[in-house]
């Protein structure tokens, strides 16, 4: 019986048959690594993902998080899920060696991070966002910050967060008010409340580090006076013990629509309930330079936003695989046009709509998987390339892709959890079946970590017009090498590869046209249509280098191979004829510059 | 304060400016009313939603009707409410005067729905199918049908449901299996199992009067012998006075995602569990001919369908409003460019990608609204216009327009309430505000009453065909005058009208070329597409019909006339530039008879 997770079998197309896994383990970094202990990896996320986070997902949802005015109360499943998890060593299978990770590719730990975020996107938060936390800190934190607050979250004792959001402060980072006082004896004291905090507050570990942006007294105004500070729950003894409780404590929780399983916290820091050493202010410890905060942040931040499009897609998947073994098993109706209620009903997949919307799922799900997995290895690419210009290259692609890995899954693997529900009929809307929570889950996904409309200037107001536009000629060089393969296999690839390039040069070109007229207002009026257009086109791109990847890895060797084949083959041409044509018209509004929305005041509406 | 449920400055537009439902007072069936009287409804049912519905929406979605085992519980603020609504009349104020309801035509009993669906669609729910389930009667059902249960609903006392669906048998109700042996003395007995019965059980009333399809032993197979029964939770005395419990029993309630507060029961017909008169079966009383229930059914279900139109028109609309308000308050970010963080921030209505969600959501919700008013505008036309032909156009033009008016405001109203959570950020998927309920609710009406699949086949399978697609020919020609009056008023209507033509051109070429392989299979293998392009090209309509009315209305009046008109050309100039597009590549997919969808087994998903 397959998983309805996600598809292993896919998983492996992807990383070997597509995306090379096995030749990273020719690299210094990964030299202790094979295709054995990939898959090992792989395995064991797929079996921990379904026998301890999968079960009690609804029951996340059922019974959330409950702050009783003093302490987060979470399921106790979730601390279980959380120790097996550090006991196999998933938790941070992607961390270095050095700090006791499993030093795994970012590739390979993106595929078994997404069967978690496939079983249970509310418990697979905490440890996600503490390997997050532990990155920045190894990238930016002093050898005894590593030592501190890194091997104990890598051990599973500690949890980390990122403090970014203020209530008055949600997107505008440079308005926030938290404050961090230097105490003169190299520590600072935060004072300051801190909104939207996921795994903000919990007993699940022994302590929790908190990343947290704020601004030092006398420092530039806005965001070039931000600061970052670690913030244990508690402070952390030399010897590695845990000492007094810091004034960081929850001032409650948010309820939210889905992703229940995550606590969510508001945080006020240096409140009073606590006076550490008898002094007001929650201790904090600068974290590098002052005011460079932002840019720390931004480090683990931009492998946030490929992981919140890991798991939209992971969602998208599951929801597919579920809405598709209903839809082979429900009977309904007969084949069209036959009248005769002395058959017996067909099940629902047999249906052109129903296939329809299987198809679209499929399309979405696995084009969203591809892209993300796309995004890692270029992270893999841009830290262990042998040279420097690969490495520059992988990093320029994965900063263009980024804002598009983020949004897409975002938006249309919640279109796929929709459809998933449809499939279902009225039971897809009952809380009997999980897709109606898939769906609640995934709509968080275009509001965290930057906003769809903040990806949507990221790409047209940043990424697309740096350097004179080299990130948007990269990717279109890649993308264009992509085509001219497929059209040199001729058939579907090759009218596929036509499509592509089409599409490809209304990428530019529109980009250009929009910041034609010099006006910045009027260039990313229609930012978010551009940001949906070229979505849509990177993934066009992914299903064509999946297609490619297929007619490398030769012909299929049994039925089920074969099957799983014509799935991709049927996918692609669904995207391509399908979904590429939605992007022409966008094309063709960002490109005449409509001032429509730009025009319109406020007071109109 | 404006209302945050709908506007009702819009709404009047709508009925007085636009649909001339004054005109409506000069026919016999409506003479008793005025512009005075029918304002007073509006005026109340904006009152009554208010303070008696709307308060109590949120307690709907968190304390769900629950079922006992015995009893079906539902909170008593519904009851409360229902009582409101009888006392005033609403509750049956489209219903005719000879049986004491409000003669209010079709369009204005429409418009004081809307407010009630906006306010609250779980309580809503109850007495709206019992209105249904009343025309039906009025309808099919013999005078003392009409006496013995039209009379209590009215008055309130009872409400009503429409039992089709089966566990087994939901889209395809030719399997359905209730059955209903002939008592040999008027009577009949039923026996078998309903599921998805909305309001199917509750104590809000003193009795339920189910109507439930079911077959008659020996009748024809399939849809063909399919007969509708009255079938009372209690029976009714000669007197009127309630008798024995029937045996019809709830068997469980559904959990749904949203659309809570409306108890939907498993309910089971002739178990066991009473022996009314000291036989077995439930007692049911025919309704019209055997072997036609499934005609009379749907002369409910038309009006059932433009209803959850309705619905979904009213949460995309109240979605809106509320994140209007929302946005004119939140302040957040700078002007784009401005980085001086000195300034104080802005409402975020300010930034161009909020107003183009704002935009978006007002150009979903006024356009579904103006739809569905539309329709029940048809609907007064097909029942009181003075000449024949008139009618019989009406009805045609309604005929083909039903499966627009229910998927399209389900599809984009709910898209609507997507963004109304995005415009409100975190906060927006939290559930202290509204909008992620009306999400959650709206994503129902998608599924009942007919997928969204469904209507599409009635659309391009029936309704585009019949009678060489007259139906299509009737809503092409009333539309394309709609154009020629706007092309003569030059500028953005004469721009929208030569778009509105161009796509119009398309609706009828399109179906042509689907069906011109004379394949049924082929022809409908994209009907959804077929559907959704329509419905956007029927929109656009509306959006031109509300234009042409905004000038033929004369002048602003005032500076908040200009506000409002300024508006409605924002949001007509919004759809016609950045929605209509959109229809281009999906009529060319259709028309190329794309077999993608078709040609994809079912063993290769």
């Amino acid at each position: 019986m397959a998983s309805t997770l996600l598809s292993a079998r896919d998983l492996r197309f992807l990383l070997y048959d597509w995306l090379d896994a096995e030749s990273l383990t020719r690299r210094p970094s990964y030299a202790d690594h094979s295709r054995e202990t990939f898959d090992g990896a792989l395995d064991l996320a797929e079996r921990v993902a379904t026998d301890h986070f999968a079960p009690h997902n609804k029951a996340n949802d059922t019974d959330e998080p409950r702050f009783d005015g003093e302490r987060v109360h979470v399921i106790p499943q979730v601390g279980k899920a959380l120790e097996v998890l550090a006991e196999t060593g998933l938790n941070a299978a992607g961390l270095p060696a050095s700090v006791g990770g499993g030093q795994l590719p970012h590739v390979v730990a993106g595929a078994c991070n997404a069967w978690f975020q496939a079983a249970n996107p509310g418990s697979a938060a905490y440890p996600f966002l503490t390997v997050g936390n532990a990155r920045l800190l190894l990238a930016h934190g002093t050898p005894e910050q590593v030592d501190t607050y890194v091997r104990p979250m890598v051990e599973g004792r500690f949890t980390g967060t990122m403090c970014l959001s203020e209530p008055q402060a949600g997107s505008s980072l440079a308005d926030i008010t938290t404050r961090a006082q230097d105490a003169g004896d190299g520590t600072y004291r935060l004072f300051g409340n801190k909104m939207w905090i996921s795994a903000g507050d919990h007993e699940l570990t022994e302590n929790i580090v908190h990343l947290v942006l704020a601004k030092i007294p006398g420092g530039p105004a806005g965001v070039k006076g931000i600061s970052l500070f670690i913030v244990p729950k508690h402070l952390v003894n030399a010897d590695g013990s845990l000492g007094e409780r810091n004034d960081v404590v929850p001032a409650g929780l948010n309820h939210k629509m889905g992703y229940r399983g995550t606590a969510n916290a508001l945080l006020n820091f240096g409140e009073g309930r606590h006076t550490p050493g008898g002094r007001p202010g929650a201790v904090g410890y600068l974290v590098g330079e002052p005011h460079q905060g932002l840019r720390y942040m931004f480090h683990m931040m931009n492998g946030a936003r490929i992981g919140v499009g890991s798991g939209a897609a992971a969602l998208g998947y599951t929801g597919y695989l579920k809405s598709l073994a209903y839809a082979r098993e429900r009977l309904q109706g007969r084949a069209l046009g036959d009248k005769d209620p002395s058959r017996p009903p067909v099940p629902i997949v047999e249906h052109t709509d129903v296939r329809r919307m299987l198809l679209a799922q499929k399309s979405y799900a696995e084009g969203a998987l591809a892209l993300v997995l796309y995004c890692a290895r270029l992270v893999d690419e841009a830290e262990t390339a042998p040279d420097a210009a690969a490495r520059e290259r992988a990093d320029a692609l994965l900063d263009v892709l980024t804002p598009v890995a983020k949004s897409w899954p975002s938006q249309w693997c919640l279109e796929a959890n929709s459809l998933a529900i449809q499939v279902h009929g009225g039971y897809g809307y009952t809380r009997e079946y999980d897709v109606e929570q898939h769906y609640r889950d995934n709509r968080l996904n275009a509001i965290h970590e930057g906003t769809h409309g903040i990806q949507a200037l990221d790409l047209l107001g940043r990424k697309a017009v740096r350097g004179g536009g080299a990130g948007l000629a990269l990717l279109l060089e890649t993308a264009g090498a992509t085509s001219a393969r497929a059209r040199a296999r001729g058939g579907a690839e090759a009218e596929f590869a036509d499509l592509l390039d089409a599409a490809l040069d209304r990428v530019a070109r529109t980009a250009a046209a929009a910041w034609a007229g010099g006006d910045p207002a009027e260039a990313l009026a229609n930012a978010t249509p551009y940001l949906e257009a070229v979505g849509h086109v990177v993934v066009a791109w992914m299903w064509l280098e999946q297609l490619v990847a297929l007619g490398d890895a030769g012909d299929a060797r049994d039925a089920g191979d074969a099957a799983f084949r014509a799935g991709k083959r049927a996918a692609a041409a669904y995207f391509f004829r399908h979904e590429l044509p939605r992007t022409g018209p966008q094309f063709d509004l960002v490109a005449s510059r409509d001032r429509t929305v730009l025009d319109t005041p406020p007071d109109v509406l």
